[in-house]
């Protein structure tokens, strides 16, 4: 699992620091998570091919989330795109892509599906056969969702050792890595276990931004792997969170902690703040495994 | 006059080019012209105060000349700008900016205009003290409009040696400035050109991108210090023109020629050539006074 910080600041973009964007590379697929301003430069700064972008998350209709989709779209177009896009996102979405589309006659040759997103409980919204994709109802000044990616059992793995020395053909390894147990001609049964490894763990992401500090999603995210939190705010500010619909480093260890999850990265910090360590220094106190989200950065779990 | 160039690449931004935008100063006062993905950012680096931006011209609803727009209305809300913003653009600007704003609650705190265009004969669509705004329809793939902005003359100067020796109270200097002859006491008549100068020479600008080469534009921008004309294509792409609504280095130079301007800027030049001073050298066979704008630079006329 791969996450590509291409920006992590709220608010304004500038010469310094991007508004929100990332890519989760997760079993060979990517996932673009937000698309401020300036999102498609960032991809070409990352060298991330856009043929590899065939769906896009969009958590909330604010500037620093979204304003980047429609010049992506239109570049995708530009640069004859063939396959499909898949943009979720929430309601009203598609009437701010489509108007500019009609009024720059720009259709786009390829194919473009809005998911738009209008319920405040949690939903599967995307699913193949790696990975399910559901929502995190978040609480912030307009409707909001975070989004957790959880992969899908993989496969068994073929111990070749054993199944050389149990002469197993090559042709029953699918029917194996499927878990099934072979009978052999004989009328023995060669079970599964013996001849296979388990399925490579499955790992799961969990985006949360923008949210004011929410004990609600605790279940939805539990025990995954990486959580990205907002944090906004050092506690110096913690009155502007409910005003702002806004998180504290604190308040996002305190969600990460009473989750258990195993990874937290901090981002969208205000950039009233030249320091981004005080982030990590205050979240620190609650809770171990935290990192900087910070743009151009590249986490790998 | 000064014209900074902050993006001056057609269609899509990247990391090294940004879409058209420049900020035009004339007479102490900015105007921005275009507002393609990314302006808000080139703004900052060019250290151009936000406040000094009151009127927007909008040239046409492509991306690469507007997708910016919605964002930096966005944070000039965000920083709390007291001023009124104009926007002149074309129909529709209006719908696409109010249904983003409408669906991230994020209405501005400034009052905002909207001036929509839809004639297809020029117009003056703006006029203060100091300066007159025409449009110069153009002929691209969908309704477009360059821009002209013509300074009007200023006061005339008190020649002080003069007005001097003859006495004259500065109380009379500003009815001087205004071109009034002075009736002394005694009866007798300063004539005003005694002791005063002409007004500074007036200057203007012609901004035309996009457009095919249209030779209906040269009766409105005849004589005009600086054309700003689109050369998307080099000679060899000609063909390239008609279907895209474009036009090639050397057609610029022709109109430039042609409309008996003084100098000619080049700009919105076709991302597929890595050379952009073979623009430069197709159009100087045309037209001597031949300039080739690129993002960051700034010229002075």
């Amino acid at each position: 699992m791969k996450v590509s910080i291409l920006g992590c600041y709220s608010a304004t973009p500038r010469t310094i620091t991007n508004p929100t964007s990332q890519v989760l590379e997760i079993n060979n697929q990517m996932y673009l998570i937000d698309c401020g301003e300036g999102t498609q430069v960032q991809l070409r700064k990352h060298k991330i091919k856009f043929s590899r972008i065939n769906q896009i998350f969009i958590s909330h209709l604010h500037g620093d989330h979204f304003f980047g989709l429609i010049g992506l779209i239109s570049t995708f177009s530009l640069l004859n795109r063939p396959n499909d896009l898949h943009i979720y996102g929430p309601k009203g979405i598609k009437d701010i892509i489509l108007l500019q589309i009609k009024l720059s006659k720009s259709y786009t040759k390829y194919n473009l599906f809005f998911h738009e997103l209008e319920s405040n409980e949690s939903e599967l919204i995307f699913e193949d056969d790696k990975i399910a994709v559901y929502t995190i109802p978040l609480k912030h000044r307009v409707y909001t969702n975070g989004f957790l990616f959880k992969e899908k059992p993989g496969l068994r793995r073929i111990n070749i050792d054993a199944a050389t020395e149990k002469n197993i053909d090559v042709c029953y390894f699918n029917k194996l890595k499927q878990g099934s147990d072979l009978k052999q001609e004989d009328g023995t049964v060669i079970e599964n276990e013996t001849v296979t490894f388990d399925p490579l763990p499955t790992q799961s992401y969990a985006f949360c931004s923008d949210t004011v500090y929410n004990e609600e999603i605790i279940p939805l995210i539990e025990n995954v792997d990486v959580l990205y939190h907002e944090s906004t705010f050092l506690e110096q500010d913690i009155e502007k969170c409910i005003p702002t619909g806004h998180s504290t480093a604190i308040q996002a260890a305190t969600i990460a902690k009473k989750a258990n999850v195993k990874n937290l990265i901090l981002g969208h910090y205000s950039t009233r703040y030249s320091d981004i360590d005080l982030f990590k220094k205050e979240a620190d106190t609650v809770f171990e495994s935290t990192f900087l989200a910070d743009d151009g950065l590249v986490f790998k779990f």
